[in-house]
């Protein structure tokens, strides 16, 4: 995963008892080999076998001949990133245009390891992949929670093994900027609360994530989204800061008439520029209120004497300038969908994310677009939702007709802009330009110690997604891959499986099990109901922890999908997988009896035990149906609570709009409903 | 835990919303200030409140006033480690003797603050406390498996919260020699397979260490165990070391004959001496094999022209040497209990391995000990055989009259001389030499992914048996608090959890939860048992990674510990705790249908079926004997179901002396045994 281009198994596979000695052939670099050292770490971890110290001549190693030629655009989005493998009796053979292609293909001959008695075996293959993408990326806002440069090490690591190449950091927010700036240092000392890199840091993060073949696109949010930064220099605000306040939080908004404000960035974007390498700069650009600028009264008669009849040509123009600013400093602008609605020239990049009228608008006047619409992780949507969304196919993308009429008391007129648009076909020209898309992980309620839990393994989905063939959209067969690649995502470092244990264990220490039980059968609701639940409780800090089940509980339940595929196969005759469906079902039944036991006196886990009473009742149910207990009455009532899991699901939908509808106990959706579907023939 | 001296808990408790505000009273030491740093992030991570950056001056700071004298004995055996703590509605009082003291309140305290819903609490307490022992160590053998400075700083990190202050590193042997040095760089280049810590390294570890009450003691095996640093000097060996050879690993020793010999070790230990401060040494003496020199005609010449008898003899004069070179250098020498052949001062420390005999022998001559028998973690015995020896009690200690008649076949004369000594009793001048006792973990089947789990839990018992009270002894109440100090030590950053999940993630990817209920319901054989299956199985390199379900099970199963102690309660008259029984009964026995599913064509947990299938019907004999389902045959065979664990137990009790006693399938014992016999009424 992603599943290659092209892939021919044989019969056999190669026994690798001491691990492999590299034969280079063509182009051999310092990095090139630390990527053959990090392959032969993971390997180890993975197959079971110590990791040799180094190339040990007459050890009993496996021979890996690595073909390779230099490719000057590596790290760019022309890079060669191609690759051919061959695993045989003879050993192994890659070969690759560039740098690019040899990190992928070492991620592929990780994922074609196994752990064998005495050592990994690889499947004999022959392999010829490229991607169907050149921008493959996530999002990942380290301004609403902080995360460490360890933690975004750990992410830089699993994105290797998937094959994304674009780590887009969101630094800066209304809670924070998150780099150190020597030019101006009161965003360190008043808009980070301590928490931001170092320049040293930051060096260190582009080498680590350009070693791993992952460019670092930055985003310093403007003019919108800028409240920490005016806190820290008040002058430029359009609306005077005060600190603490929530609305302002959201809301403030840089004085786009003043010159002083385009010097400051000027200013700050060259020396963040020279910070980061990466051609592309990500400016922001995204959910101006328009009232930060018309009640201000010096900002309301400047539109008036230069002609801006809105708020939107005001951002138009002062989009307009940043763009030249970032051009003059050899600077591709990338941006929010939002900055289309100014004159920039057709390299700017667009970011869309409000929709497929935004990819058809942007690409019809030549800009490259980059699609975040559609996969946004802190949706809480489940991997199969975003999987299914293809960057070429604009119906597939963010909103639904259904969802926008929904949405349209709230929104209004930002409903219609939204609508999907019937004429948003694409020409093929058009599909040209999208040059892939990106995963946003937004952190209002992603502390450090979710991140990597929240980030995976749904990005390794929307790798799939962004990588390989468009006909690879087998939903049960993707989750089959998935609940490997975590636990081989795990197994070399990552910490999502651990820190949800140590999640569980705080809330009850000496005995996690049954809190862990319930979050692995069910998943936090979706579409920012979780959010709206956690500003509500919302006392003190501004940066709070998040301590609920909903935030233990991923947006997929591996053991439920594995449920639901055993389902499936036991009604359509496969009597054998009946004892684990019914040992599967008892524990989810059984867990409620120890949940009780130790939620008792602990409020957060009393506040999720109808959600425990719930899953036992629907275990309960796929039990009798296992058994043949289904009569009439039984039917009522096992339709009458799928039903109210069905109304929790649909309920998350709404969401987005409302902070008043019913939420389900402990904000928790049940995953085993679809799977006790099938098991009653109710579906 | 450890359990404090003196302890009175109040009604009601304090909360801590927003993290505690230090008031100095004394000493403020840059030292002091990073333990309260410590102190924070991890009553934030237990806690589940934020790690706050910073004292933040008008925040919802709970007041913690710290009382501390400077004390000029900190890090040595006479440090002040006494304190006194007060937690009730105004705040928090702490006040010691010295910088340890603070230490230890501090620890004390997070083990007493629980997560609340808004924010952690603790409860209110007077405490007045100090260790009975001033020596609380572990050993850690870093040369048959080499071991991380990361891994290290975790355990060490984990000392500090149970009270632990002597890590002892065993840091040569056999297999590897693992500090650079530069006086002999053939220590590293030949001796080490390049897994070695430089000196930065080490002293950046005895800091860290140094910051947390750790001292830090090293040892540099001599003369036997000396294989390594033979390979890379073999002119000071007394037979020529031959790279590869099985024997020669285990027995090669250094020549006492050669003047080179200790010009070589003075130059090493004078380096050694510098980069590790503490005035103890520790050089080894232990398990010298006799036909090293008697072999060797030399020695041998040499032997008889200066009249020593037996090859003891010779080393007794060997061991005088080296007392001399470290006494010249400042330090103190410690030894295994071997040492005691020769003629010492008595200050030299003796740590005593091999039982009560040389603890009071030690003591009579005047030593002070240190006891390390009947602590070793490497043999794999649960933590309550560990936790009921006291160092004071020679009967307690290392091996038992029984245990030493099993050995005489086998070891003969030596079982004489290990065998307990009737006149082995202490005055009271006898017992104040003791200065304490130590854990060692012994690493030939201990890689370092499996050392946090193999040297946790168990240490923090082992910690309470060197700090508290010897009266505090109850082992079902001490495994209700290790179950909850083990949780707190993952959450605060142990990877034993984790590194177990692991390791099972890596023989059954995408579906390890079978393979973990295996592992948590078992335990591996004890007693050396388990090496004997990884030295037969063991091919190509020396140092090889533990990959079985008998190095994922741990020493103790919290599971079974918690289901015992619920059966108790059961057939006491608790009816309540049913519920949970056959919840927990009914996953183990269940769990044997997706074990097998799962190990379908993996060798490993293939072999692992059989103690699959004997957890079910254990499992299903416990569910039996809940059902009041006890018939005559039924009686007959739980039985025989019974007396086959008790006999895999009993046979691990022979495995120091045999390799070839049937040993139950893939290693492992069945931890739900004496739960299960105490449903069914027959304990």
């Amino acid at each position: 995963m992603p599943y290659p281009a092209s892939a021919r198994f044989d019969v056999g596979s190669l026994s690798i008892p001491g691990g492999v000695s590299v034969v280079w052939e063509g182009t051999r670099t310092p990095m090139l080999e630390r990527a053959v050292g990090r392959f032969r770490a993971r390997l180890a971890a993975l197959g079971g076998i110590p990791a040799p110290a180094a190339d040990a001549p007459g050890a009993a190693t496996t021979p890996l001949h690595i073909h390779v030629g230099a490719d000057p655009a590596y790290l760019s989005v022309t890079a060669r990133e191609g690759y051919r493998l061959t695993v045989d009796a003879h050993g192994i053979d890659l070969a690759a245009d560039g740098p690019a292609g040899v990190l992928h293909g070492l991620a592929t001959l990780l994922q074609l390891a196994q752990a064998g008695p005495q050592s990994p075996a690889i499947a004999y293959v022959r392999i010829d992949d490229a991607p169907r993408f050149a921008w493959r990326g996530v999002m990942i806002d380290v301004a609403r929670h902080f995360m460490t440069i360890e933690t975004l090490k750990r992410q830089i690591d699993a994105m290797e093994m998937v094959k994304l190449d674009v780590l887009h950091l969101h630094l800066s927010d209304g809670q924070g900027f998150r780099v150190e700036s020597r030019v101006f240092p009161r965003l360190a000392t008043v808009a980070s609360h301590g928490q931001f890199y170092t320049q040293g840091q930051i060096r260190d993060l582009v080498a680590y994530a350009a070693d791993r073949g992952i460019r670092i696109v930055p985003e310093f949010d403007t003019p919108g989204h800028a409240f920490a930064l005016l806190l820290a220099y008040p002058d430029l605000a359009s609306q005077t800061p005060v600190p603490g306040d929530r609305h302002q939080i959201n809301v403030a908004a840089i004085n786009p008439t003043l010159e002083d404000s385009y010097r400051f960035l000027r200013r700050l974007y060259g020396e963040m520029g020279h910070l980061f390498p990466d051609r592309y700069f990500h400016a922001g650009g995204d959910e101006v209120s328009p009232t930060q600028w018309t009640k201000n009264a010096e900002i309301a008669a400047f539109m008036r004497q230069h002609g801006f009849a809105t708020p939107q040509q005001l951002q138009a123009a002062f989009t307009a300038r940043i763009q030249k600013i970032l051009q003059d400093q050899g600077k591709i602008m990338m941006g929010w969908d939002e900055i289309t609605e100014a004159s920039i020239p057709d390299n700017v990049v667009i970011e869309a994310w409000r929709g497929s009228k935004f990819i058809a608008s942007a690409t019809r006047a030549g800009h490259p677009v980059v699609v975040s619409a559609g996969y946004y992780l802190d949706l809480l949507q489940p991997a199969s939702e975003h999987y299914l969304v293809d960057p070429l196919d604009p119906h597939a993308n963010g909103l639904t007709p259904d969802l926008a009429e929904k949405l349209r008391p709230k929104l209004g007129a930002m409903v219609d802009a939204l609508k999907l648009d019937p004429s948003a076909t694409m020409s093929p020209a058009q599909d040209r330009l999208v040059m892939g898309g990106e995963a946003p992980l937004w952190a209002e309620v992603v502390t450090d110690e979710m991140l990597d839990a929240r980030l995976w393994p749904r990005s390794a989905a929307i790798a799939e997604r962004f990588w390989s063939p468009a006909s690879v959209r087998d939903v049960p067969d993707m989750y089959r891959r998935l609940a490997v690649v975590q636990d081989e995502l795990c197994v070399t470092g990552l910490q999502a499986q651990a820190n949800r244990y140590r999640m569980a264990a705080r809330l009850s220490p000496g005995d996690a099990g049954p809190v862990l039980t319930l979050a692995d059968a069910t998943s936090p609701i979706r579409h920012y109901g979780h959010n709206h639940s956690a500003a509500h409780g919302q006392k003190g800090p501004i940066v709070q922890q998040m301590n609920t089940l909903g935030d233990i509980a991923a947006p997929d339940s591996a053991g439920a999908e594995r449920f639901s595929d055993l389902a499936r196969r036991y009604v359509a005759g496969d009597h054998s997988v009946r004892p684990v469906l019914e040992a599967m079902l008892t524990r989810w039944r059984d867990n409620d009896a120890a949940f009780q036991a130790v939620s008792a006196g602990r409020p957060i886990l009393e506040d999720a035990r109808p959600a425990s009473q719930e899953l036992k009742a629907l275990a309960q149910a796929g039990l009798d149906a296992l058994a043949g207990r289904k009569g009439k009455d039984w039917r009522a009532a096992t339709g009458a609570l799928l039903a109210r899991q069905d109304q929790a699901v649909a309920a998350s939908a709404n969401m987005v709009v409302s902070h008043t509808v019913a939420q389900p106990p402990a904000d928790l959706l049940q995953d085993i409903t679809p799977g006790v579907r099938t098991l009653a023939g109710l579906d």
